[in-house]
């Protein structure tokens, strides 16, 4: 049993708040136990220059987290003049999750700008971002559907991301702050609603890892994503506010 | 009566959330209507270089905007890899307004770093910041006593902020975004618990103001000041969670 | 009695000097006794990209001090790499306060920038800029008139601004560093040539202020700034050389 | 049979050339067919402020690109003012894989700089990089060890990384440039000389890819990282000139 | 005869005003005809990191244009967040030019900051710069002297620095912009008052230049160097006002 | 005779290697000795802003060093996030040294971007990157010439560099680090091929230097440039591989 009091396979308490502020097309908080990001999604209706006159969209995302969402206060990246690698990684990470479940030709020429900014971290931020982020996409989208501005979704499937990693020799699904600064071996895997990856990213903190490790860790993700995808279809399949 | 069914010397719906956040020595939610800021306080035992052995503490405040905490999205700062001057006079304002109200010798050598970050904006976010991050750092502060950290309350008196502007030829308190944007005269106000002005920020968007017109402004946020520092009151009396 | 032999409501000597400099279409050096600050007006005949095609023009200002304008060596904002937010706040305030008195829709599909270079400081660095950058605003309306390249004159009033403040209890007009650095209240008052408030910002340095001392404030403002539009239409009066 | 007249699990010529260039205490050209990277260890008697006096040392990495090591010419970051996200990723990456077959305490209070020069790329460069890596910093490290400032070898295992994919449906083994373009399925790894994991990246460029798939690509990169660690044990085993 | 009514081999007219600004500890303002430069000398008791405990001091010089000392107005520096390599290049050769002549032991453990704006720019503005920063130099160093905090002077030499070029084929001395503009060779000499060389940058703007000119242009230089330095004497000679 | 067996007027021994990298349209490695530098020229079919339509071409030049390339590491230009001062005068040097020898009308309405990277440094790296980017553009103009995008050749004149310097009394030709570290005078000539001169750079690193010692070490430089011309000849003269 965790010190969360979870089994070794268990997701914390997932929660999706969809509209969670007004202005954005989509916007929804979600919270993977005490991790909570504000995820917004904005149509913007011009493409980057190198998209210009191709007859595509484009999705990109950027990150972010308040000062103070962290143990200990971080220096803010406007006030130090420049974005961390960890941020920059973790933002290309969640641009390429959600361009992989979309049709860039059916999304037109214009571009949707993922915003996923971090209230309060407990790990799996990164993961966190990913799978709310996709709840305010599928809203944007469909708010463009309802517009008359899409004939045809381009949504070809949904996407999630969990973490696994081992502690203590345990593998276990979706670390905590406290989990993961003592894992052995963190992964962050990120998957189609119909069990496709998108992205594995493997990392051996401390011991590097063997196969079989990793065969356990996939099989952990695997039931993770599944459910959160469920959580997903649930939180859209109720009215927007 | 104004679009949103106020009267012109009525502030609009304000709401403190105390502990809204779990990391921070002080983490509040402050709403002024559909304005939404997070205010938190970390404390830092240490002191800025200038003070060095000069037996004082300091405050110092950060402001940010959420990208699409506005109607249209703003540049990300961190991208951007400044922050802007608009965002520079913001917390610098926050700053001294919170410093009038601390004796920094009591505060002793460390330092209680402010983060405002707006989540959603609908005007006044620069007020609201104030307001909120009072409390933010009286939460803070009372940590400091209740540790036996602090022997005597730095904080002098309550400081509360709230803008006013002329309307169409109306004096109005506490603008909201479509206000503000129409008006022809701004003015940002700060002030202690016991009515006396820390800052006084007046600017004549579009047509000059006269004397008459200021004594007017400055009567409507005396109002307006005197009922947030009630509503601080409120807020502190009840137990932190 | 001041320590510079001025009495509470006296402005120091004010000399407006006229086509300081050869090639920018304004060119004021304005000294407010020590401060000398030269201010330029360059005309542009293109305006920001915001403004493109709205069939009106442009102020914008920029500030700057000479490392050693003043009394230990400051560090050279070009080395640095970035203006500091004192900076930032004043330039934007010469900017909002020049642009008060522009009929911008006369001015044309143009901008006009002002650069305040402080060559020496003694405080007012800020209104003596304002006020100077009035003369070199007008000195190159004037030359825009004379080609036949503006028909109308775009400028509807004086602008002219002036520090207040409260030292040792006592209110006091036209701070210089001396006084500036011991003052309780320290207030920047922006004025047109027939008395209305453009900016008003006061700001408690030490002790918060009553709604008497802004008053008194206020009207040793007025008083000063009447005196400064008055050197100012001298100085017009003359013939450029 | 591929472009490059290889077998789907064949490696590219793969050359290590050990003292490269002349001030470095490592210094490796290696190549993998037509790309080239300069590999360089260089030894600081210090280490990063968040390590002084723990007792332990540090291994970090730098990565470039020259401008025209690629087909069209890139922006030199320098003179763009910052390394893209891809460069940070990359070197965090390299300095991740080395560390984790460094024993830093055993490293002592001292720090190993990597940097890695692409001078001509044609695909793997990531993947050259760790690879070269190990080499130079085994030859840093010897040098330490001949000296007496290390007494006991902080090298726990070697190190070396490919790249496989998946083009055309066919799991490849260390893609070239043109490969690499047309790829569905990227996939970096990272294993120790005795067969574990230490970093999988593996990224869906196209299709997202099954488990079957991914279980391919890892039985590749097992198959040319066995052969990379044999090249650099034979490299490691000639005399340094 | 030039535009300018001069002979080829003479300087504008040179105006050389000391004490020009309060604070500095040498404060001058050259004049080589329409070129204006402030030069400053600043005082600061501690030496670069570098130097530190190596019982010598330091001269660095910095420099920088009013954005409208120029005929069409120049970007501001401070505000594109850095320093042109033109800037970078000029600053540097001041600061060359001025430790040439200084014998930095003798300085003792203290740095002198050399600061030098143009105000108004008609070509020459670093040969200008270089000759007026020697009197501010000197200026703050006699400082020193009556002071008492150095024993022994530290100049060794006068130094000052001229412009020559070859306009139309004639070799012409202390060309103005008019003349910089369409020389086909500019050089920039920099000597001693004993008549020896620190410095000499001869660049064919246009169609490369022979040994014959080469020699035409350094005469010329001496002959243009040779009456400064009596300009700097005769200036110097002078009290201190 | 010096330490490293040469005669004062000795070269070091030269060597270039043309076609030294794939992708590039000319790409040479020169070698001064123990100094190696890799120069590229890459076409780039489009002009800058401020030359389009005006039917010229344009030649410009970056320059780095890999930062292990030195004896001490140097920290990479790209992580600091900016150029020095010195490589900014290095590669405005290189640009305008090859400028002086290119017919821009005959180039057309394209430009050639030269980048010299040093591999390895042990003195004049400057000297040893225009001798090679020479090589690099004649090959670039070659292909030009050859795919018929060129009529007639824009190269008017071979251009090669070399430094001279003054140590302990004697003029050298070509100094290495060492004799560069402890030289007097220090200077770069760059000279076409038919010994007219391009630019002279000559320093006073410690004392002043006569008109005889210039016309020594000129004199020097004139035969190592000679020298230099004709090792380019040769090296053309070759077909390209």
């Amino acid at each position: 049993m965790r010190s969360s009091q979870r089994l070794a396979d268990a997701l914390r308490s997932v929660r999706i708040t969809r509209n969670y502020t007004r202005h954005a097309e989509g916007s929804v908080l979600i919270e993977f136990g005490d991790t909570k990001v504000i995820c917004t999604a904005s149509v913007d209706e011009t493409v980057p220059g190198f998209l210009k006159g191709k007859g595509q969209g484009w999705v990109t995302a950027e990150y972010g987290m308040l000062p103070r969402s962290t143990h200990s206060r971080m220096r803010r990246e406007a006030a130090s003049g420049k974005q961390s690698g960890r941020t920059q990684e973790i933002q290309r990470l969640i641009g390429r999750s959600l361009r992989a479940v979309v049709d860039l030709a059916k999304l037109g020429e214009r571009q949707i700008q993922i915003d996923c900014d971090v209230i309060q971290a407990d790990g799996g931020t990164r993961t966190a971002s990913i799978t709310g982020a996709y709840i305010a996409l599928a809203d944007a989208i469909n708010g463009l559907l309802a517009a008359g501005k899409l004939s045809e979704n381009p949504l070809r499937q949904h996407v999630a991301a969990i973490s696994v990693g081992i502690v203590d020799g345990v593998p276990l699904l979706d670390l905590d702050y406290e989990e993961d600064s003592g894992c052995e071996t963190d992964m962050n895997v990120v998957m189609t609603g119909d069990g496709h990856f998108v992205e594995v990213q493997g990392t051996a903190e401390g011991v590097p890892f063997s196969r079989a490790e990793m065969d356990a860790l996939l099989q952990l993700a695997e039931k993770g994503i599944a459910e959160l995808v469920a959580l997903q279809r649930e939180a859209l399949a109720t009215a927007a506010v």
